[in-house]
């Protein structure tokens, strides 16, 4: 799932995020439902946002929107009511007009592999139109960030 | 629950929608997990809003929001991954700003009662202030379908 | 809503949990849609159970399950994406079968309220048949914490 | 994503479910959010499972269990608030002991697609552990469905 190609760019920013399963977003066979997990990345890419500067609040204020083109999940062993995860996302830089993270979800005491998943997005601008190179304020905060 | 205070005041009105238990739904007592009761409801306001010409879009062109502020379940019986349901919302007239609705969910098949509930939105216009008067298009709707 | 006839008896027993508003919990009004607040409600509980030992587990393992059979939200003020709360939980004592909380979700910089709410959960058995009187588990509890 | 290599064994295997786009579903960019088509998804297996005797239902009641184990989503054009939907889902044979979907979400009056979607699921039994080959009633399935 992993872009290997883009892989020698050399990019180590990550974020990671705490989750404690709920209730709730467990089914009858007490497994964790699958649809949750998109909220589980949801939440790392938000942890991503806050510590790089690149949240949906800054991506908005400069005139953009950011949605998800593109989302994998591979579940590889199923978390319970109780369980107790980190979430890892990984910035995959990309030369295209998009944004490209990985995700590793394990758990915090014993390192297991709960998941992984890739996800892509891309920009629109106020209008709602697809921006087929990168807007200036995110060429900025890729020369700030990525080693190139 | 009800307003049986604003029961003489003759409304007729009601929609019906059909509701089938997902499995995403039921939790991991095999039970529907009670917040998605929050979902029925909508489903039936949607269908009250189709039926009478107030659903949201409607509100939202003459320049309103209308936010629950007030919302209550009361589950009576265990709805199961399956379970064929009838969610039946009743229109409840009051003289303030609000629009008033209760709430019953029953199984189709059996006419047993799963849940009942009551919601309260308010008005606000398009700067999120609270309207303290119906909005006119509100005032016209009423005059139309509540016999007074 | 509070149950003030049981108000003297003399509870102090509260939790309380941080919640952030996601990105996916706002509408289309920027607010956070209704339904979302049992959620965070859950989430309440959750840290009440885990702080006094009396969480769904403990509630499990003593053959029983503790499902809602009411509950209430009274919106005051609409939380948006990134909004920093606390949500409060207050056990209010009876002596009927059941557990009952309320909530209050605040700002955690202000204090201002955007909600209150009110929750009863009734005990089944494994035969998920209504118990009409408390498990010895819960009276045990009971008289750890509760003054009387 | 599709799996071309199984592309010519056959199957014609489809079913297709209605959805429009609740209230609820919709994010503050007026989008649905991503991870409600998870809903949708699993609202297609619900009426392949009907239409074709293979759902959950049939599946538990043989000793299996059948979790999805990968999850991928490509979104083309955005759904809003109201929009009506088709959700096709195409089942793709396989000769590992897996069940494999495509999905795809079109416009129910224009035909427009809104997004694709490939799921794999595998068996697993009573005791939660993975099944190898396909349990025979899934075989025997397979029989009467698959053309071989």
């Amino acid at each position: 799932m992993k872009n290997d190609d883009t892989a020698g760019e050399g990019s180590q920013l990550m974020a990671s995020c705490d989750i404690v399963i709920r209730f709730s977003e467990v089914d009858s066979m007490q497994y964790v439902w699958h649809g949750n997990y998109a909220h589980y990345f949801e939440d790392a890419r938000e942890a991503f946002g806050k510590k790089y500067g690149i949240g949906y609040n800054t991506i908005y204020s400069h005139g953009c929107y950011a949605p998800l083109v593109e989302l994998t999940f591979n579940y590889k062993r199923a978390m319970h009511y109780g369980t107790q995860a980190r979430v890892d996302v990984h910035y995959r830089p990309t030369p295209a007009a998009k944004i490209i993270y990985d995700y590793e979800v394990r758990d915090r005491a014993t390192g297991e592999l709960y998941a992984t998943g890739h996800s892509v997005q891309v920009f629109l601008d106020r209008d709602y139109q697809l921006m087929w190179t990168n807007p200036p304020f995110y060429e900025a905060w890729k020369k700030k960030w990525i080693k190139q």
